[in-house]
């Protein structure tokens, strides 16, 4: 039986954040932590996900439409589809994704 | 672009629990609000699933092994593998799936 503790998972940082993922077969969460003013700039990628937001406040952009976010808020993004997003508060969010992001996973390897 | 506010998703009961399911294409994310107690029989199904704890206790058997976890664990149970859960203190989780349970958006809409 597989548990993490998700603010113990092993992460890697990207820019100001750190991304701590876990891993199933074709389903993974990763547990972000990001300070304010942190960015994930215009990308998309062939993974469906999902941003489920704990705490703070994020701003995201999901094709043309740019919306704002706080806890226990989600938002869906097809896979494919550009989306970018600001950290407006220091926040802890999970981005859920399918398939596994198998780059997230060397990232962590590669330490 | 789809934001679900998770605590106001339209839900349904399942014994004294509340499922609140927010689907993609093949990821779903479900918040549930069960009270302490509460139970999810011993049962399986072909979706991979993980569970991610937000507040509260929950006792986890999947295959062989129970386990408890609390806020901010996360379970991971294969897809067709036996698991069952007791609440031992009022809890809200998210049950993730791939793909979308379309069992629950039909009890979302039998109301």
């Amino acid at each position: 039986m597989r548990v993490g503790k998700t603010w113990a998972l092993k992460g890697f940082a990207l820019g100001p954040m750190t991304l701590r993922p876990f891993a199933g077969e074709r389903l993974m969460a990763v547990r972000v932590e990001a300070p304010a003013g942190a960015r994930a700039p215009a990308h998309s990628h062939p993974h469906e996900q999902m941003t489920l937001v704990v705490s703070g406040r994020l701003r995201f952009r999901v094709g043309e439409e740019w919306r704002e976010v706080g806890p226990m808020e989600v938002v869906h993004i097809p896979p494919g589809m550009e989306h970018e997003a600001e950290v407006l508060e220091e926040a802890v969010f999970f981005d859920l994704f399918h398939p596994v992001r198998e780059d997230f996973l060397r990232r962590v390897e590669e330490g």
